[in-house]
């Protein structure tokens, strides 16, 4: 730390990403990325024409993108904005809309907290019920700014469509922003809602089911104007955040939307497949409805589980954090990676 | 502006980027690209394997990039961070380190006092002189944060070292950020200076001498507790800034320094045709060193030259604001398009 720094800095905690050791190469299952490739449209959409077009700024807006996407999820171009991944929308969200505090739950996506220390918003951390589920009546009425991941992260836990519409009515002065990255492994998206509640807010990423986790993109969809909101954010923090290259992969990975539908469909049959397995181990897991399980075992502490696999080349996600910390959160790989992984859990047991 | 914004910026005005109007095909001189594709090895850096891999998130630190740019400025990696755009290290440092107020000039880049605005930070505008060079004798021993462009702009005029390394001397306990996004193009670094003045903090892009605005990439350099600030911002912020591609190109154009020096030396021998060309045409202008004209004459205001040269495809930069509305900024193209700038100012004229 500098002399020079905030002192309100002085003890934020950044967020801390999934580790990516260099000493070995590792099977990768701890931060949630797809285990195929971009769609085969996205690996032909950069020409050479594109590479020499980098000269030139991108379009701020992502124009041509955004009419797709309203076209995909029947919204006007107006309801969307595009960002540099959904970690920068939060980031605009807790800016702009968060002063008076916010509330999400105590297990969650980890970044929230951080979001609000870095921009000195109040929070509250509401427990989750004792079976990790998210109880819908703690947030109905509170006149807060919620934020919600659905499904829920590290627990794949999803709430239907109809909680979150009590959620959005519930609260009518406040924002309700509902971060759905893992939406497409398993639950309906709130998009539609949009349309009938001005203060809901729904962000999805590139970074899981479209395989694009490296191109950085992200979206969010809701009212005109809190989609302008978040636009000021944008032009008064970085207008030109999502790259030519970016928009242009961005495109041609909604063109291919069979190979969407067939990937997603092999990680949700790769996750249950998984889930028995780890079932017959003895193992008992959320109800995930991502592309992770969150699992424990009777016989193994999260801790131990976590840095065995690593020995055995495998990287999963372990918090040591109270009530879930005899978990580990694994992201669902292929087939042939759920093998290897089954196999060294059974070593390990 | 929805009703959920907050109160603080109902009167931020964002920053408004250089036009991109699609109606026709303009020659492009508004927001000083390089003319000039990336360089070879760019072109060629970007091979299936690299796309097929962005379903993995990149390297949040971008180490291998850094230890480039480490070798080639001569510092330590820990001495460098990068970035989404030079926009986001601005925003970052303003975040970090301006709690008790910024200066800088009258007129300069206009993000600055967005920035400010922003974040709640207050903000003196010192004025340039009447020949719209800085005065150092304003930033020295003021004790406050310093925000210089260097080269300036919209002026093109630079300050040498031995003046920066008196500012940043004068302010000891306060942080010194030049924004160097033109000092390719003329001017000399500050970034040897940083290994004397831990309070000096330099940021580079990508977007203008080494032709990758499309990318969005830059970086920082500053002593190892600076950045370790700014890496805490980013960290609290958005950790995976810098896609997989844009780190892949942002190390390949450092590979090719015969294609950068040949390019920026080309930029250079236009701008001093160009320039010899409009005084010709009875123009006056600032002493540019960067890759930018700032050019008035007598016998049509900024706003008519705007647009008449609008009118015949061109578009260059202006700001209808007090000081400056005389002027326009025109980017150094290529000698073809300098040619049909010529010859649409004389007819105008």
């Amino acid at each position: 730390m500098s002399r020079y720094l905030s002192k309100r800095y002085t003890s934020l905690e950044a967020y801390v990403p999934g580790e990516q050791p260099s000493d070995m190469k590792y099977i990768k299952l701890n931060t949630n990325e797809s285990p195929f490739p971009p769609s085969p449209g996205v690996l032909s959409a950069i020409c050479e024409e594109e590479v020499k077009n980098l000269r030139l700024y991108p379009n701020p807006d992502g124009i041509k993108l955004i009419n797709k996407l309203a076209k995909l999820y029947e919204v006007k171009p107006k309801n969307i904005i595009i960002a540099n991944g959904s970690d920068e929308l939060l980031a605009f969200a807790f800016l702009a809309f968060f002063d008076d505090g916010v509330v999400f739950p105590d297990i969650t996506y980890g970044f929230y907290p951080v979001y609000a220390e870095l921009y000195g918003i109040s929070y509250r951390q509401i427990p989750l019920s004792e079976d990790l589920t998210v109880n819908i009546n703690d947030y109905i009425g509170i006149s807060k700014n919620v934020v919600l991941a659905n499904p829920n992260a590290p627990t794949g836990i999803v709430l239907g469509l109809d909680d979150i519409e009590k959620i959005a009515a519930g609260n009518p002065d406040h924002v309700v922003l509902i971060d759905e990255a893992y939406i497409d492994f398993g639950g309906k998206s709130a998009i539609e809602l949009t349309h009938k509640y001005d203060n809901l807010l729904v962000i999805h990423t590139y970074s899981k089911s479209r395989s694009l986790a490296g191109a950085r993109l992200a979206y969010a969809i809701a009212s005109e104007a809190i989609i302008e909101d978040l636009g000021k954010m944008k032009y008064s923090f970085n207008p030109y955040n999502v790259g030519r290259l970016t928009q242009v992969l961005g495109a041609a990975a909604l063109d291919d939307e069979a190979y969407f539908i067939e990937k997603r469909k092999e990680i949700i049959a790769v996750r249950e497949h998984t889930e028995e397995r780890l079932r017959e181990l003895g193992f008992t897991m959320t109800s995930s409805c991502a592309n992770f399980i969150f699992a424990r075992h009777h016989g193994i502490s999260g801790a131990e589980l976590y840095s065995g696999l690593k020995e055995k080349g495998i990287l999963v996600r372990h918090w040591n954090k109270s009530r879930i910390s005899d978990y580990v959160r694994i992201t669902v790989g292929t087939g042939e990676q759920m093998d290897i992984l089954i196999a060294a859990i059974t070593e390990l047991l």
